[in-house]
């Protein structure tokens, strides 16, 4: 089935009108749809435009505080912790993430953590906005619903607690590693059942340790960490360090997000900004960042092996083409913006 | 064969004197030794007492700096730059980690970097000397030999660069992850070799892709990432926090060291520190950690599992041990040490 292609613009437009209609302050509005339609330029289906039907179901369950008082709660010079006040992650994150890199001007490194925060999208997008200041990012987030048992367990006590880093080059892309803690994403199985698809052997595993392949019955099984006990030691270290410290939710806390929505999530996060300029000359920096690029680029490759991908380059190749092509979006989800404009009494996307 | 157990204090005895004989300055043999021996008593036996030969043949070939000026050279207020003088790489990083925890306490969060450091040990050792003061530590390293091509490729541009983070609980151990971004750390291959077992499928392939389960012929493979390409990625992003950023060695320009005892490694690391106290009342954070730690604990256990393990569990476990009834030495390991003490002119180990 051929899929339409919607220009980036249109589509944040749509996003902001919808944001808007769900009573968020314009700007408030302007702001989520913005980094919506960024996790999706960036190919991250499972944390974009899919995900407005969610946040609209949990903001008019009241579970989103629409107008929160986002604000600074300890601080020091290399840090502070913020308290989201329950509104939207995005905007948590945001004010955290400048935050960050303003104290890593000063400082040479920041760290700024998060709680009363909520679901933010995609961990890059935070790790990524270092970069417009030539600073490395780092991301760590606490996901909100746990399909990770601890290893040996069945309890689904972790979340897939994602990471993301980002390094910026000189002339090649920037580096960018966006990685959750399991084989897969639980926002990847989600977008498996949209497309109706089968997950791969290896992502999830049912209770019985049996491969769990049908994305309609994830439910009955969880995700497997990464490298075995590594991922799950990850999982756990990802949590304490954007839960547990910021005074957020971890392990059994953790509201599943996808069947409740209206407790407040507690979500914690944490942004890490160092400055490359504190180290030494960032031109410099850079050149080596794309000397290592090139080398790694430049290896001998495997039979079958077409080219060898940096992190984060193939998510860069699909943001210029969806800017220059416009987003793909599946039909079933479009179905789904109709619904929705119709419902909030808003233009459809089409007509945006 | 049954295998002698030696007290940790003995070890440390014969080790320091093993590195006075080779040069090193009186202290600054005894904090080798002491870290070296600390490595042991943790169970990182790729770490520990094996490493006094190849240590000492670098020493004697020229290749380490016996008397360097370890000092800062680039400086903000959480963050330092350390130039390592090519010194022995424990004292480089034990200057960075107590430079790193000042400069937490003062600005809640600190990041310290070496350059023309050496290999130092497990990472775990600097992480956790966090922990003494209640901070958390992180630690990432470029590893001294490339044994890791970048995903899809062939040549071996990446090393095992590890991960280690150490969290203080209250009244549970603290919650310590160490781990190689490869399926096993080299060192464990070199373990495996020493005492003539045979490696597990997965850990490494060779040049045609075939899994590699001879630890003699590890030359002629490479390790796995964990995860595939997401542990190729975690590999290149420590890199570039370890080695790019300060200026040390990465990719091609990592120095072999079991081959090449005389080129400057230039070895990259680097710390960071984060202070609880910063972010709230710290008894609360180590209660919380305990109340993580316990929940996961408890969590229903898959069949045949016996207990669920927190990281770092195992290792704490094994340093009561071995500090209760000694540091158990293979007898090639033993052998070893008494040819290098009757070469050297030092007493053996056990007269020491």
């Amino acid at each position: 089935m051929p899929e339409s292609r919607v220009p980036a613009a249109q589509v944040r437009r749509f996003l902001t009108a919808a944001f808007a209609s769900l009573g968020l302050p314009a700007g408030d509005a302007r702001t989520v749809a913005g980094l919506m339609t960024e996790a999706e330029l960036q190919g991250s289906d499972g944390h974009g435009v899919i995900r407005l039907v969610p946040y609209a179901r949990r903001i008019r369950a009241g579970g989103i505080n629409l107008t929160p008082d986002i604000r600074v709660v300890k601080e020091k010079a290399a840090m502070a912790l913020i308290d989201g006040d329950n509104g939207m992650g995005h905007l948590v994150m945001k004010k955290a993430a400048e935050l960050a890199i303003a104290k890593a001007r000063q400082c040479g490194v920041a760290w700024v953590g998060t709680r009363l925060s909520n679901h933010a999208g995609p961990a890059s997008l935070y790790a990524r906005m270092a970069l417009a200041q030539d600073m490395v990012g780092l991301y760590f987030a606490v996901g909100n619903a746990n399909h990770l048992p601890p290893w040996g367990g069945l309890d689904m006590l972790l979340s897939t607690n994602p990471i993301a880093v980002a390094v910026p080059a000189g002339e090649e892309p920037p580096v960018v590693l966006d990685m959750a803690t399991t084989v897969a994403a639980y926002g990847k199985v989600k977008a498996k059942a949209q497309r109706g698809e089968q997950m791969p052997v290896g992502w999830m595993i049912d209770r019985q340790g049996q491969p769990l392949t049908d994305p309609k019955r994830a439910e009955e099984g969880f995700l497997l960490p990464i490298g075995g006990y590594k991922g799950y030691g990850l999982a756990m270290i990802v949590g304490l360090l954007a839960g547990t410290l910021n005074g957020a939710a971890m392990g059994s806390e953790v509201v599943d997000f996808n069947h409740d929505d209206t407790t407040i999530t507690n979500t914690g996060q944490a942004i890490l900004a160092i400055d490359p300029d504190a180290f030494g000359e960032l031109a410099a920096f850079k050149a080596r960042v794309d000397k290592l690029v090139r080398e790694l680029r430049a290896s001998e490759r495997m039979p079958g092996v077409d080219r060898i991908f940096m992190p984060g380059e193939q998510s860069h190749g699909k943001r210029i083409a969806n800017e220059r092509e416009g987003l793909a979006l599946p039909p079933a989800l479009r179905a789904q913006l109709d619904a929705f404009a119709r419902d909030a009494g808003i233009p459809l996307l089409q007509d945006t």
